[in-house]
């Protein structure tokens, strides 16, 4: 059986792009399951898309591929990649989108032309090169055949907000389909402080719940992302706060 | 073979929910086909909701499984379910969803944790605990050995329109992608009155077409979801006569 | 192996048409594999929507299947037709729009309902009539046994920019996900130009460059469709220049 890969991207679903990887994907490996995670991180966000991709990668079973492309620097100078990542792969470009997974193990530089589409197009790696890569790796070819391996792949942008004297400054950084407002305080931040109190503007959040609840007053949970997030119960918080991405939040002790 | 997994949530696919969602059960069940039906119900509308399940169901293959997740009361007290409904599987929340499907032969309380992921997040049991159930299904676990049989599933919200005295008083529930308008007057009251009047304000459609013909006049029709629709051929209904979702529609005898 | 079956239509992913046709193709062939091109064909556009699938056609494996679905004639006279081009095949409605694609070897005309859904809904062919017949193409039912042969399929739309006196006079026809600018000038007319100005508005690009490049300046490129694309690197070419679909682009000798 061949292996699950999964597909992030910033191509959305509106135009081809999405659905010409998938297919070159399929090309190369017939019988492997492809899904697509999202092809909906905000166009070239690299800082946004390495959380994501962070966040999906254990969910994916041991042995999955994920390929993941945000990649401003397409045609350019910048290297494509394989990382080893809590025993899965990924493959997608060296600008640090790949590098915030956790448990990195090693990483290759995609040198071997080969494998990948004849003549890729240079605005178009997504498709002509990672995909092709990636149907090899779901058809167990090594990484070692197809790339070679660094040490200096770049690393993941500073996305996340840390606790400097016990308080986190953080700032929300993507707002989903429910009017949800998503941080970037990390869930362990939450974790560390016993009684924590959440600020945004002059709106105080007493304690981050394990659930949403019932509304309609605002709550913080903690994501499934893994990151602390403002909400309104059967509502937007969003819509109710006028709030928006970029907006800073900041986390306390009581 | 195992199974085919069909998908329907509020998540929409800007955010990675409906991807993680695909690869749970997928993590699962490997060989399972899973295809989404919709992301698009609108966000924690139970009622539309209800009406794609219903439509859809019958759409798919007997033995698939449905998943459905419109859950405002996630990680609160509302219990999950599988129901089995016209010789197919549904997996979701007790909120209604998933009781306006045709043909309902029974309906499982979900107690057993151990065939969920260990510790599912609160926020998010499409993920945690449905998506392993319908993936358990795939496989072929019965219903038996992960739930307990119940009475009381929370039947579907009272969304459809009903006739009375000849006279059925409906409203715009959705508008779709081409600006057709939809009711919720369901194609059986349609066809219940032999020559039937179409009105929405002053606008009065003489007859329900079985097709949308060549325009430009509004015409009604009953549309692939099985409800009353009024469609303006080779245009959007929507902008043409300004209406919107929650508008009156009245389908009356001539 | 079944073969692999790609979706392209204008249905969108809010409704549930998209899936519903989707799992028709799998309730045919349940072994098949299924990927979504794109869904999401501007409502109705047969001259976009062809460019999309001819560009799209030849990124598929060999004996793929292609259905693709823009279809503002559906239910009244239009015929329903299986293409054979460039050893891959289309299923589709005879309005154009499979007609762009290359290298097509022949036609045929759908007459045999009992290879449909039974009662085909009159306003829904992609899933009840075209996902049935590419379910059995992907099993390999004949075409002959499905369908009859036809030499009068009716012509793509004349949607490409040809060259005249050495000029090329095209327009915008999408505006994509990042803001690139797509025209319908084809990239063998930017081949045959030794040195190539491309002119929009009181703008003037000084040759069509292989790839995006670094920015901040508007670039000229052949996009991922085989179309000339003007776009702004790390940016949007449709915020930064105030361009929309439509809009006319000339390509010039120097």
């Amino acid at each position: 059986m061949q292996r699950l890969v999964a597909l992030i991207s910033d191509f959305g679903t509106s135009d081809p792009y999405a659905g010409q990887m998938e297919a070159a994907v399929l090309a190369q490996a017939p019988e492997a399951r492809v899904v697509s995670i999202t092809h909906g991180v905000p166009p070239q966000d690299i800082a946004f898309g390495s959380v994501v991709v962070a966040a999906s990668l254990e969910r994916l079973p041991a042995g999955a591929i994920l390929v993941a492309v945000v990649d401003p620097g397409v045609g350019g100078q910048r290297r494509g990649l394989i990382v080893r990542a809590a025993s899965r792969w990924l493959v997608g470009p060296d600008n640090g989108l790949l590098m915030g997974a956790p448990a990195v193990e090693g990483a290759w530089h995609l040198d071997r032309p080969e494998f990948w589409q004849p003549d890729p197009q240079p605005t178009f790696h997504g498709r002509d090169v990672f995909a092709p890569v990636a149907g090899h790796l779901a058809c167990y070819v090594r990484p070692d055949a197809m790339a070679s391996p660094i040490e200096d792949a770049l690393p993941a942008p500073d996305t996340l907000a840390q606790p400097s004297g016990g308080i986190v400054e953080g700032r929300i950084v993507h707002v989903d389909r429910f009017g949800n407002l998503i941080t970037n305080i990390p869930g362990a931040a939450v974790r560390a402080i016993a009684h924590g109190v959440v600020e945004l503007r002059d709106l105080r959040i007493d304690g981050v719940q394990p659930t949403y609840g019932s509304g309609p007053d605002p709550v913080a949970v903690v994501s499934s992302l893994g990151l602390l997030e403002i909400a309104v119960p059967g509502g937007s918080a969003e819509a109710s706060l006028g709030a928006k991405r970029g907006d800073p939040v900041r986390l306390r002790p009581e």
